[in-house]
């Protein structure tokens, strides 16, 4: 019998980076709910959930392994602040299928599916850049790219509600596609908040 | 005449269970609120407003205590930061209590007293834990509980302002009532941060 | 040739200070366009989005220079977090204009200057007390009276709703109208953050 000597493989930087993984998985399953019929939203929503359940037992993973682990990799509270921001995208993308399923909204308005493609963009990037925490390199371009993704999420995004506010008629109809809308792009802040903090880390740390 | 030379009762630690006992009277106090009549409803405002006060007081206390003393239990900035998270849920339910006076609401739906009965137990809950953080023991309990909470009240309130839309015809009474309902699940989220600071303290102490 | 041994001139305090004055441009103009015709609004706008354009260059500024300096004169996450928290004062003022400009608004209710006079009182004295950072002087005026500012405004916020919800017949044109008054609303929060931020450092630093 071999004695175990190396640390355990699931590491935090691996633990960040899957719990990154399950925000590609939602925000491609974001996309599919604004193609869907209003029959399958239920569907595609609920494997929503399951991503968002599968995010929160890796980010009480992290919680829990910090809690037991005596030399941890980077400050423990930036550990937690980015395992928690990261759960916070996955919750907001969450929040906002779940509205589209409960609202049983006839028309989504075209321009909603770009905003869907922003966060699957910062999904992507956030996923690619967890690794490189790791030796701390090659991190400035994921958060300059980040930054001007949500820029540009952000005008498009008033510029959407404007044009909604002149085209649909019914204000309820209004009331509910605005939240719709105003949850994605809070989905966008919540990646921004990554890139701020993984900024402010990198900048302690070097 | 006998010199003082132990330290004052008020420690910091009674100081945040007295902030957080003001909570429970706000929270109870919004119950109140949500069964009086309209005519009723301004006099247990104010009320509130004087709970509101009294936080602020004390918060304001623990801020100047904590310039004055040299030698904190916690770090300076975690009990700043903690006074000022149990200041927000105060600010928070305040506020859900002012628009339901100033908006003058005829017909609160019944599920609201659901939001407001979960904000009950936080409070509660807020304030039995502030006495553990002295020894840092069986907090764990009480920030699970805290999460749970707050996520079975984010579902709730979604399903909640989805039958308000489909229920209230007149698109104003429902911008009303869905303000009221989204501040207080605002100030459940406030508590949660309470809750999350706490955990991130314990982590950092143990 | 002389060789250049003392610090360049524009320290952390400087460009703070300098970051600060783009929110006092940022303000006035913000009065503008609120008395501006709506043919004119538009170049209102545009100058209030140089002045966010100018006050992100000198944020950014301020995270290269952390970047590249050793000793800094405060914690390095607390200039990055004020530099932050003063760049999103000028963010939603920014977004209010751009608002009032994409909803061609016909008319905006006569209190809403009263929330644009309190933003600008904000801003001088947030640019008159970042000089003061240097030697951390003179500051609690500054912060007790940002928060007085913020409490009274919030309090005028809440009854200008209310009024609106009373006097606005059209629901589509009230919610364009209370999207601005809270994304006003936002700044003031906005500016009370960097205040309390400022009482931290103050605090950590006495």
């Amino acid at each position: 019998m071999r004695l175990r000597i190396t640390p355990r493989d699931t590491s935090f930087f691996d633990l960040l980076a899957e719990l990154a993984s399950h925000l590609v998985v939602g925000s491609q399953l974001l996309g599919e709910i604004l193609g869907a019929s209003k029959a399958d939203r239920k569907a595609i929503g609920k494997k929503i959930s399951e991503a968002e359940n599968a995010a929160d037992d890796v980010t009480h993973t992290i919680m829990r392994q910090l809690n037991s682990t005596f030399v941890t990799p980077l400050d423990r509270d930036d550990i937690a602040g980015l395992a928690s921001a990261l759960d916070d995208c996955m919750d907001h993308m969450e929040e906002a299928a779940d509205l589209i399923v409960l609202y049983k909204l006839e028309e989504i308005p075209r321009k909603v599916s770009d905003q869907v493609s922003v966060l699957q963009r910062c999904s992507e990037l956030t996923a690619e850049a967890m690794p490189h925490l790791r030796q701390m390199n090659d991190l400035s371009e994921y958060w300059v790219e980040i930054n001007r993704l949500e820029n540009q999420a952000d005008k498009a995004h008033r510029k959407l509600l404007a044009q909604m506010f002149d085209e649909v008629q019914d204000p309820i109809q209004l009331m509910k596609i605005k939240e719709v809308v105003e949850t994605l792009e809070t989905a966008a802040d919540a990646f921004e908040k990554v890139a701020n903090m993984v900024e402010t880390i990198a900048l302690k740390e070097s």
